[in-house]
């Protein structure tokens, strides 16, 4: 049945990635707990055919466009879904406004306002319904939905790779805010002295600068090369290898310059969350991405930042989860958001923009 | 006609005020502009009876509820609505959870656990169904209704007099969060290191530690008093007297004290507005307060600080407000409340707890 598969999109900056799903609306559904509902949830996520490819070099949209929508038919038609009705949904790594998928600003693919949406949609047929949103909005909602987030009506997930990105859910509605481009945590502000680090984004000061797998790795294989001792640059085979689970391996054998860094920098990213957390108030506050995954012990230290500095009311209720998703929490997410805007609402699966 | 009216209560730390409307439903359902509308919404918020006391000395629950429910029933009674279909609003200056009104703490009347919500249900019947919500809540949700936030879908409501405090809508529903404490922007942390004042919440660099009136007022009359030097002292007739409004007055006229002042607290509460409208994206920030209210110098340099700190694209969707409805804010919004957890969804009324 048509109805019972979506496809979920993932465009990052790196690869591009088309997955179909089946089940995934009946398991979003479950409002219980127990073995039977996890094991639904558990197929439902995973994919029933995928493909990927790498974004490459050519990253205009008159190209990349083009091979998104060749990529999605080859996905349907591999799965024999061209003529059926199947919704389709893209989590993309930039800022979006509106509902039709307008792409303002990709900085990583230099997209400046291409209707995506519109592209895709017209491409693809009305058969093809096409929903488009923020990658880390839909990993968030992806996690509300089947995720850890599950059963609770506010979370917020933060999520530090590259850069750092954050989606909410508010009384059980994804919270886009008024123009689309809510939850920025990464820009929020942590250094407002002349010390400030510049951020990519033009200001100063963003936690991002600071915390962002890109940033954090360039800084310590600078100070490392720079004659900086750590006994990271052994465990990486050279300075210019050193990345941040390195980095969180010293750390975990007490290693100075390890235990220094992120002595400084927890306290940052703790402030942010704890802020965050103050004002969003969710049950449940899930971390991930791929830093954070590999970063136990500045893990560790980033929620004992955050709990000296949350609002205590809001850490009353606060759960903290670790993402379950993986790396196919933005399929996942686009494809629970495609459904939600194909159903009525009022079925459990409608994202109710907020 | 019954509907038509509304009480509207507001318990704030010094005085209690109640008051009756009638036409606020009507006057919320306008989704147009134009002298006529600004007309009928300015009627509607205009108390047709009012009665307010002092909340006196004596604060303990078991006084303190039934004199609320008196007041409630004279002015029912004193508007010949003691036994129509009248709904209560409450906005209370305290942390509540729930939707049955449970104040979980109140500092101002120290307040721990009580069941205000059914306590005034049980108490005026189910005539007049009881609605309770945090004060600046309730005056967000009458700015967003009635007020400046009109015709916005999403806004962020600050408000700084003797603490600070914010309320937000997000997709045109009250962001209450997971547990009712959402958008505590004067618990926000905006300085981290050793120097972070210490805050009556408990914790350190609440950005309320350093502008909230009281804090500020009792700082600048505490380093005025030892000998700091500024035409504050003389504006207010000696330094026990002085408070920001006269502070502002200094900035205004260039006295060093007071712009050195100013120069501290603008970019702390900048940081705090940016950071806030970073995570939420309004596109209306509404401002208001009695410091605010009576600080245009502050104001301005808040203002400035705020614009280097915000999420460019957030900035770009942002309107920036003052507060409208002024002292009657909390009981025009409580009153909205009560109407809108009275009417069914899809009028516009309802206020949608997200």
């Amino acid at each position: 049945m048509a109805s019972d598969l979506v496809v979920g999109i993932d465009v990052g900056g790196t690869n591009v990635r088309a997955a179909v799903f089946r089940g995934l609306r009946a398991a979003a559904g479950h409002t219980g707990t127990g073995p039977e509902v996890d094991r639904a949830i558990a197929e439902a996520v995973r994919p029933v055919a995928e493909r990927r490819e790498p974004v490459g070099r050519d990253r205009e949209p008159d190209h990349l466009v083009p091979r998104l929508v060749g990529l999605v038919q080859a996905l349907l038609a591999e799965a024999g879904l061209s003529d059926q009705e199947v919704p389709v949904g893209i989590g993309f790594a930039g800022m979006l406004r509106g509902e039709a998928g307008l792409v303002v600003r990709a900085p990583h693919l230099g997209w400046h306002n291409v209707p995506l949406g519109q592209l895709m949609q017209a491409a693809l047929g009305a058969r093809h319904r096409v929903v488009v949103e923020n990658d880390v909005n839909a990993i968030t909602w992806g996690e509300y939905k089947v995720g850890v987030g599950r059963g609770a009506s506010d979370v917020l997930g933060v999520f530090i790779g590259t850069g750092i990105g954050g989606g909410a859910v508010s009384g059980g509605r994804l919270l886009t805010g008024g123009t689309g481009c809510a939850v920025e945590i990464g820009h929020t502000k942590v250094v407002i002295d002349e010390s400030a680090r510049p951020c990519a984004c033009g200001l100063k000061g963003c936690v991002e600068a600071y915390a962002g797998g890109e940033y954090l790795q360039r800084r310590a294989r600078a100070e490392l090369a720079g004659g900086a001792r750590s006994a990271a640059v052994a465990m990486a085979g050279g300075a210019e290898r050193v990345n941040p689970g390195h980095l969180d391996a010293a750390a975990a054998e007490g290693d100075d310059y390890a235990l220094t860094l992120w002595a400084e920098i927890a306290p940052l990213v703790g402030v942010a969350l704890a802020n965050a957390v103050t004002l969003l108030n969710p049950n449940k506050l899930i971390l991930g991405g791929g830093v954070l995954s590999r970063t136990p012990v500045l893990r560790e230290h980033v929620i004992a930042a955050m709990e000296v500095a949350v609002n205590p009311p809001a850490r009353d209720g606060l759960a903290i989860e670790s993402a379950a998703l993986g790396d196919d929490a933005g399929l996942v997410g686009s494809a629970l958001l495609a459904l939600g805007a194909q159903s009525s609402p009022g079925d459990g699966l409608e994202p109710e923009r907020g």
